[in-house]
Formats: structure tokens, C-alpha cells, sequence
């Protein structure tokens, strides 16, 4: 008897998404994080370390556990988002995402005829989540655009209104550059607090999920009160900096 | 809440194990091979071409779907039985096992203390199988010793007495390559069915498993009919070569 | 005595070239392929699972067989085509080819000057072609534009004008899609079939190849019958699936 | 205590800075590179063989030498220059730029805001370079584009006032490809020898550095006396190449 | 002006050496602890999942930092040793040393002739410890038996009659079980730390290093205060998964 | 038409076979060495840094051209000797050869049965070589001996009595470290002459072919005149090292 791990709902109603965050390109690392309760797992091949190849294996890898596999590709370019959704990507979080029209493009890319223009072609999207991935693609799929520029929080109303835009993603780090501050996640400043608030609002108010990039579990806490529907914690990277600067200091202490 | 795979009985009440075979290291390959309907996957490092680290990637790979996973060592070698172990597999086949002191050095490769002498640091089983893993380890691993030569067939009855032994594997092409013919799998030859079928009742009447390598699914089914616990047919690398040649020959015919 | 391998004619005159596919990037089922039989191989970057590094290796693989070495990029961008063709391809097919200008754009990158704007440094493709690569390569290099779309459809004539196509490519499952119809190969509604033998004899009416993508041999046939210039069969992965599926139910049949 | 390799001055003040080429993807090889003695070495991931993941790991191996890292990236895309500085790349080397837009858009892509608009999330190089990797590096990072057709010549001026441009590398083979004469390095052609010190002395007149690629010592040497601030000498491949040749040659001879 | 990083003293004088364990084959992982303030940091080959090229890599990856370059092989044998050494390692630990012949052949493959029987051709710790490398190199080479088994403490004096073994690594998992007792680090039964401290005191009383692998820094820091000469606590892999739950506890709780 | 690679008469009858020798694993290298004119290649599992996947693509890669492929295995060890044939080497070199029975051993690891012990299963072998390989390859592989140890020549009567062996191969390195002198190659010492004169003159009377290890070309140029039957000159690594620094001597100078 076959077995496939069909794609299922990726939101938690009335909760929050919590992510992980895969910047090791590593069959050991991805499946400690596997099994360590996160509710969605993100490879970043945008600021991580992975590429194609072991893009797919970690995919694969996260695929043994309950875990909504996602791919932050590095640019809004078919190419890279093709290649993730093919290798089995259900969420893809895409940087930079400005205009209307760079959503509709993103969304374009991610969804089949007649809503998009996705090429056909998924060949381990189809093997790992069975045959009825094609006619199901598109209801499962999560076009997910990162907020982080002046120009795209202006934008932001038509941003809103594209058509098959599944949440806005914010990305503390390069949004405070964009407004003068030192780049940095859990942000404290009022004035980005505010604009932090307006992204998740203002999604929420057209429907649209909102989710928040955070570097500590507290900060994350805070965001999930706050309404979001997905916050990504840390990444393994930092767990391991983390992990191993805290040792040192314990033994020398 | 986090998910593990733990180690399940290996063998069919009453029924034989089917065992696809890896000897192509590549991630969708191996899910192709996974989803297909297999109960036991092996990944091959005698004849195969992984090397530990695409056997770590198709471990995981293959975790995805409800298959045993098994490795078949190259050589009665503690390194290699070791790795497979710590990388998951529950089943180690171990080739030209041909005395007592070979299974008696194979088993406790496989089997912690007291059972063995394997070395604890379980890097994937653990994470792949769950915290219980190492106390369970020693039930629900399997080591598989290959018959191949003239002398293993002469020390078949030493080698049955081995404590720990899960089950013989039958290698066609080695056993006939020993007794004078071509090397070759699904046998006809009298001498050789003999000898197949004494290892078989052999093993059975110590309530230790048999099982058979074979190229054909009807080979396959007969060695199941005639009471083989486990079958493997074919490989990946014959599947593409079977299907290109077989496609190319419709095309030109 | 050096030894090389120059570029050779790339189509069979009066004949069809029957082209295998690469989805699996391991060096074993690579070489299975080309020794197969196949006219030509073409390693899919798009939705196969190849990438760089792979189709590096690939390429020199089936440089041991005579094929012709073909890469699919996964879009008209210069950067995969130059790379491809770096590499050894001879012939590069290219998905999504709309317009002329999506056309001229793509010649543009795989032809050195004056004809295109493909930056010299062959660094695997002098090496296995010969020294005189360079000045040979705009005479050998294959620009083969996938046509898939209900735009590229409309823009079939202005594409055929474009200076330096050598052959137009059909992808029947995207074309499928784009006319409503569920995606799939070897297609048999009347709609589908008369825009296909469209494209093909609109193509041979200005001295352009026209090539078939299929998934059976028999329709592969079909295709050389009608007049294609080039059918491509099946893929690995498909082989695979397609044996196990066929062994597994032999088994249990 | 922590130890960092932070990135240093890029270029000799009163001297020429001597580059190595790496176009193998070998830890090895590029080892062999990095204790040579060269200034500076840069990942070739145009017309060399590397891909992302073999870029990291040999920009982790030459920091072991004190060389200055670049890379040459394929195309003008952040995509790739993104992964180049975020994996510790300090000078980047971007063919095909041939208009002021082309270099304020190549620009833009290396430097963090409000100079450029590169993302945060510099994964390898904050670890290589230090904690205040953030706050450097757009004082550090050298951004060098390719002068190599007859347009990038014609705009030569207009490309030289693009803000943060740090020099212009002469690439010989297409620039004269462009030119209608054969491609190669080490031009004497006196049409070439003139562009050649024309984009030279414009960009010094500009307060913008110049750059050499050369295949042998002896003209690199030349470049140097001429005043070029960087020359570049061979390639890995090549010293394979010749050094085989070389002793073939002398066996027989 | 050539580079290179010849080996150093590898044992603090008066002081403990802190080793940090590389469990995970990624430049980005290995970097980042190379950079967290570890004096050595080792490359597990046994209970790890790097292989042999991940181990140059993640060699050469270190060889950035001021931490002592380390191995353990899986198995005394004398391919992975020359290997890890001709990759560059300095220490290595070789797991399962039970008997005086055991390490006798350990430090015969660890050394050069006279000494030892090590074959020549350190193809990269020549390039990166430097021409002198053949010459220094038996006087640096740490060759780190582990006692872990009931046969190797009951040979302690004959294992330390060994000419040219530089420590003993407690491994304390292997050596619980061997004493019945369950697979753990940072013991706490009187039986064992009495085995631990005779292991310690019997190699200082023949100047021969002792070295404790733990769990926790504070088990670490008494095995410091104890005079270990070197202790590992934990691994990048353990950080990681530590990491991971401790975040989401923090976040759910 | 399937094609295949035969294997052919490996020794120049009259003649001496120039071997290059591969220590980098990439695919560009090995082709550029494929090409370059050299009789045999050999990819060094021993002092180079392959490993069994980078081997398997290297032999794949130099199938391109006219070349005997060799493998020098790390040890006297069933499972290298086993996969390096399989893959589809014909020559093996096993370095350490100190007595007659392990080059009996070694023997009985190369060749099937009834002249050897080799398990039945040529993965890549039988793929490249044709579906008569099982039956040819008793015939075409080379057991190639290093001799490099006082041991060794010891043994040298009774090891060149040993059925099956093809040839010896002088290490030099490891010989002069034998006997007291500093590792090199390319020796002049009286002393060491006459023994290197000696295993080939004594391996001549035999019927045995002699191979000698050479640094330069003029050095193997001499070997080839005193008779030697395969030598080896220089390693792709050492012609980058060479090659680089006589190009920053020649810019420098």
C-alpha cells in the first residue's frame, strides 16, 4: 500500500504557526529540527546556506515529520520559486516584494492555470504528496511576500489587494535599515512597532495572514498575542552559536 | 508535539517481506522507490554507489514512508555496520559471512552490550527513532548474514548456531560464482536450487529468517511461495535500464 | 595523442533523433542512460533535479556514449544558458518562449559574436569539443524554444522569424493548461493535436526542427511518423516508478 | 578568545594587487591557491565551475591565507551577488555591465542602505569578519564591474559616475569578440592596446580603480608597470593544463 | 609572502584544553564554532555524520581559527588514520583501544618511520602546516587512545607502556555500558567516577594526558578542576536541539 | 547502436605507459587531465582526496578518452579494492604490499572466482565496460603491488611468486623512509637505486611488470629508459602548485 504525506491545512485557526528555521545545509541538523516540535520549517536559500541540491534533500528529511515544509526563495524569480514548490515547498516566503506588481508576479509564479503560471512539472511535489498533487496545488500552495522596504509598506494597500496573496512575512532586520536603524529582529523602536502593527492589521483587515520574523522565543510570544499568525524563532545557525558560546562561558565562569 | 518513527517489527506474520533494492544515490529516486509500495528498502554499499553520505540522505529520505530501512554493508567491518546503525537502518545485511566466527563478529557489530560490543552514539537513530531507541535498539535490530560461498555452505550449521542472528541472505551470483557457474540471480540449476532450498529449511529449522535475492517478481514470487521471509527484486539502476531499453526497442520495433 | 570529442551533426537527416531525459543527477543512472541507446540526453534543470554542479557531471558522464549532450535551463535566463553551454550542452532547450523578442533573447545568449552575446570562456566545452570549440560552437549550439503557452501560440509566426532558432519544442502538459485542459502528455483531443501539428509544420515551412515531448514510446512513434525532428520518451524517474510499480504488482498479481 | 579575520584594505597603495583564479570547486585546489602567494582570489562563478555551495566552502578555505576573497559572479543579478558578500566575498566581479544603469544597479546590490539596498542577513561573513561586519562593510566591500563590449565602452563615462563603483576589470576575450577579432587574453592588437588603456586612464581619472585579466606573467606584469591597481594571472585549470602538457611534452621530447 | 599555520603546542600548559565536537558536516555550522572560543575542535568520523570529504572540508574550514585541528576515526584502522592526518588533524581519538597491541598499532599508524609506520603524502597538512610538515610532524601528532571498555581498563598499565601514545580519552557511554549500566555522559555512580579517576591518575603517573568527554560545562569544569588535560563538552548537533526545544518551551510556556 | 568501453591491452607492448595521477576531485580537473595525452589516469584514494562517490565520478569523467583507468586504493582492504573495481577501474595499485600473502590477499580481492574471491556485482563495470565484462575481467584487471617497505624487499622472491599479480609500483617516498632517508622522490642515493634496480630487474625475470613513481618528466624519462613498464609523473595538485608559484616568481621577478 503507497503512502503519501498529502499537503494539509497550513494555518492553525485561532493559533500560531510556529517556524523553524533551516540555515544548515545538513541532513542531521534539518531532522533534529524536524523532531523538535516546530509547526512549519523554513529553508532559507535566500540568507542560509543551502542551495537546490540539498534544498531538496532537506525536504525530503523534514517530510518524516508533521512539519508544513517551506522555502524562502532569494529572490522573486521563477526560477528559484518553481524549483522550490517542485521539490515539495508548501509555503514560499519571497524578499523584497515592493509593488502590486511584484506580488502579482510572485503569486503568478506560484499558482498553475488558470490563477498562475507555475510551469507543470512537480517531480517530488507529485511523489511526496501523491497523485492528486496537481489539481490540489493551488488550494495548498502559500504565496507568502516579505514586507521590509519604504516603498512596499507604502504599496502596502495594493499589495494587499493581489489576488492569491497568501500573508505578508515581515523582516525586522532589513525594514529598520530601510528606516534608518541599525538591522536587528525584535525590534523595540515606536516608530517600527508601529509600522510592525499597521503590516499585520492591515493584512488582517483584507483577509490576508501575517507573520513576524523574531530572533527570541519571547519576542515571538509577543507576536503570537499580538495576532500573528506565524513568527519564526532563531534558526539553527544561532542555536548553534547560541548553544556553544553559553557553554564556553559556563565552563570559564 | 514532536513525531518520531519508531523501529517497528521487521518481518510479515505469515507473510514475506518485499524489499526494493538502492543503488542509485539520489534523493528522488529513493522517494520514488519509497512511495512505490516496498516494505523494506535497502541501500546498497557493496554493489550500489552511496558511500555514508548519500546512505545518511536516503535513510532519512526513505523515513518518509512506512518502509524498513536496511543497509547491506560492504564488508564484515565494525565501521561500516556501525554507521548504517547510528544512520538509522534497521536491517544490516553483511555479505560473505563463511564461518561461525564471522556471524559471532557481524552480531556483535550490531548488538549494544551485553548482546555486543556495538559503540553508543546513535547520531540519527536516536533523533529518527526516538528517545527509547538505544534501550530498544537490540530488539528490533536485524542482522542479516549473506551466504554465498562453498564454505559458508559447509559452515551453515555452525553458522545457524550463532546467538543474535536474525536471518540468512542467499546472493545467486556469489553462491554460483563458487560453485562453478556464471554469476547470475533467479537460478534453474538443480545443484544450486538444492543448495538455496537447504539454506532456506536450514535456517528455518533454527527460527532463524530466510531470504532471497532475485531480478524478477516472479522469481520473487516463488521464493515467497516456497516460504523466503523476505524477497528483494531488482534495483533502481535495473528499473532505468530495463525501461530504456524496453521504450527504445517500441519506438524502433 | 590527445583525444576530444568535437561537436557532430545534431540531427538525423530524413530520421527522428529519440532523446532520453535526466531527472536523477547520479553519475550511475546517468551512465545506464547513455548507454542505452538514445540519440540524445538531455539533463533537465528545470523540473528535473539536477543543478550545476550535477549537470557538470552528468554531461561528462554521457560524454562517454555518442549522444548528444542537451541541457533544459529553467528559464530564458542568460546565466543558465551560459553555464549550460559552458559545460558541454549542444543543444539547449528553453521553456517558456513567448514573444520573438523571449526568442531573440534566448538565441541571443546562446551564440557567441557577432550573431548573439554569449560571453567567451568555455571552460568545459573547449575542453571536451577541442581547441577549436570557439570558432565552431555558433555552428553546432542547438537554441530550441519550448512553446507552451496560449501567447506563444498567437506569437508563432514572429518567433519563427527570429534569426538563429534552430527548433521549436513542444511541452504538452503546459500547453495543455494553458487551453484549459489538465495537464498530461501524449495528448489526444482534437484541440490540442491540430495546435501541435500547427506548430510543427509552421516550423518546417520556415526550415525550423520541431521536437515532441512524450511520455510513451508508442506516441513517441506516432510523433516520428508525422515528421518530428525529435521525440523525447519518458525519463529516469519515470523508469523507476514505472518498474517498481510493474515488479510490485507482478509480485502480489 | 574569539578570533576573527576582518576584512582589511583591498588594495596595494603604490602597488598592484596579484589575483588567482579559482575555477576548480576543490578544497585541495583551492588550498594549493591560497598558500601560493596571490594578494587576492576569486571564485569563478561565471565561466569556472563552482557553484553556491562549493563557493562557501572555498571562501572558508582561502580565509585561511591572508588573500582578499572574491568572487566573479555569473550575471547581474542580486541573487548571486547577495549569496557572494553574505558567504564573505569582499570583492565582487560582475561581468556584462555595460550601462550607468547596469553599475548603479550592480551597486545597489552590494552595499546595505542607504547607500544600496542589499538584505541583511550576512550568514557567513558577520562569522568570518566579526560582529561589526554589519557596520564595515559597505566601506570595505569593493563592487567591480566588467568592461567588455562596445556599449560598456561607448558608456564608459556615464558608467564612471555611478556612485560606489570601485573599479572597472578588463575582460580581453570579449571585449575583443566585440571588437570582431578573436577572443583571448593578452591582446597586442594596437586598437585593443588602445581601449584597453583608454578605460584604464578614464576610470583612474575618475578616482576608480582598473583591473586586468591576463593568461600569462609576463603581460601581467606589463598590466602592473602600466599602472593597473589589480592583474589577474591564469586560472587553476590552466596551470593543470599547461603543467600536464608540459611534462607530457618533456617525457617524449 | 606565503602563509601558513604551522602545527602549535596542542596541551595548555597548566591548564585544560576545551574541545568542541563537530557532529554536523556544514562550512556554516563548523565556522561558526570555529569562531566561538573552543582551543580544539574535532571532526567525528564514528558517531558523526561527516565523511571523508566533509571532514577536509570542515578541516580546512577550521584551520581559520587558533583552535587545534582534531579527528576521531571510527575505528583503528590505518585508513581513516593516515587520512584524517594527511587532511591536516593533529589529535586524533581512536575509539575501542582495549588492549596494548590495539594501541601499539594505533601509534605505529599515527607516526612516520622510525616511530611509526605511516605512509608519506600529506597532501594537505603539507600545504597548510607548511614545507616543514614531514619533519615536525611526529613530534606534533597527538595520537588519543579511547579507554571505554571492561578489557581496556583492565590493560591500562600495559596500554601505558605504549611508546608514543600522547593521552587517553574517557568515552563515558561506552564504558557505562560495558559496566552495566546505561549509555550516558557526566556520570555520577560511584563505581564509574572511581573507573574515571584511576584512567586519569594512572596516565599522569606515566606523563601521558588524560581527556574526558562530557555532556554538560559543569561536569566539564570539574573534569578541569579534576587535571583532565582536555574535556568536550556537548556538540554542535546537541546545540542545536537543545536550542530548539528550549526555545519553544520558552515560547509555548 | 549502444556503445560501449571495452577494456583494452592496458601495457604498451615495447613500450612504457605514462600514468597522471589525480589527487583533486573535481570534474573539470579530471578532464582537463582526461585530454591532455596521458596513457593511464589514477585517482588516489590513498594520498589524494577522493572518496568513493568523487572516484566514481572522476572514472565516469576520464571514459571520455583513451585512457586506462586506475585506482590506488588507501590499504590492502576488500571494500576499496571491491568499489574501485566495480566502478569500473581496470588497474589497482594497493599500496604496502609487505609479504606474499598480502599480495595474495590482494590478488584474491581482484579477481573473481575461481581465481580470486571478488563478490559478483560490477555496478558501473559492466554498464561501461559491456555485458561481457563478467567474463573479460579476469583478463583485463591489473593487481598492481607497492613495494616500499625493508619488508618488502625482504619478500620480494616469494611476493613475485604469487599467481595473478600483474606488475609492482615503487613508492619511493615511503621506500627512502624505509631505509633511512628523507621522503622524496626522484631519488639518486646509490643506496636506493639499487634496490629500486633490483625490484625491477627481479620482477622482469618474473614475468611481472615494473611501474616507478616519478616527481619530473626527465626522471621518468629515465625510468622508461632502464626499462620500468608505467610511470607516473607529477599530480594534478602539483601542477597547480607548480604552476602558480612560477607564475608570481615570473610576475615578481
Amino acid at each position: 500500500m503507497p503512502h503519501e504525506t498529502p499537503m494539509r491545512p497550513f494555518w492553525k485557526e485561532g493559533g500560531c504557526v510556529v517556524n523553524g528555521w533551516l540555515a544548515v545545509p545538513s541532513i542531521i541538523s534539518a531532522e533534529v529540527m524536524a523532531r523538535a516540535g516546530w509547526d512549519a520549517l523554513t529553508v532559507d536559500l535566500q540568507h542560509g546556506t543551502a542551495d537546490y541540491g540539498s534544498m531538496l534533500a532537506l525536504l525530503a528529511t523534514i517530510g518524516q515529520a508533521p512539519v508544513s515544509p517551506m522555502v524562502r526563495v532569494p529572490w522573486n524569480d521563477p526560477t528559484h520559486i518553481m524549483r522550490a514548490l517542485d521539490a515539495g515547498a508548501q509555503g514560499v516566503i519571497c524578499p523584497m516584494i515592493e509593488t502590486a506588481d511584484d506580488a502579482a508576479r510572485f503569486v503568478r509564479s506560484c499558482l498553475y492555470p488558470p490563477q498562475g503560471a507555475r510551469s507543470f512539472g512537480p517531480i517530488r511535489a507529485r511523489v511526496a504528496h501523491g497523485d492528486g498533487y496537481g489539481a490540489a496545488a493551488n488550494a495548498h500552495v502559500q504565496p507568502i511576500a516579505m514586507i521590509e522596504t519604504r516603498e512596499a509598506v507604502e504599496n502596502l494597500d495594493a499589495i494587499l489587494e493581489v489576488e492569491g496573496l497568501a500573508a505578508l512575512y515581515i523582516g525586522p532586520s532589513d525594514l529598520a535599515s530601510a528606516h534608518g536603524f541599525p538591522p536587528a529582529m525584535d525590534r523595540t523602536e515606536p516608530e517600527l512597532l508601529e509600522i510592525i502593527a499597521r503590516i499585520r492589521t492591515s493584512a488582517h483587515a483584507k483577509g490576508i495572514r501575517a507573520c513576524l520574523h523574531c530572533a527570541s522565543p519571547t519576542h515571538a510570544a509577543g507576536g503570537a498575542r499580538d495576532g500573528f499568525d506565524l513568527v519564526t524563532i532563531g534558526s539553527d545557525a544561532r542555536f548553534i552559536e547560541a548553544g556553544a558560546k553559553a557553554a564556553l562561558a559556563a565552563f570559564h565562569g
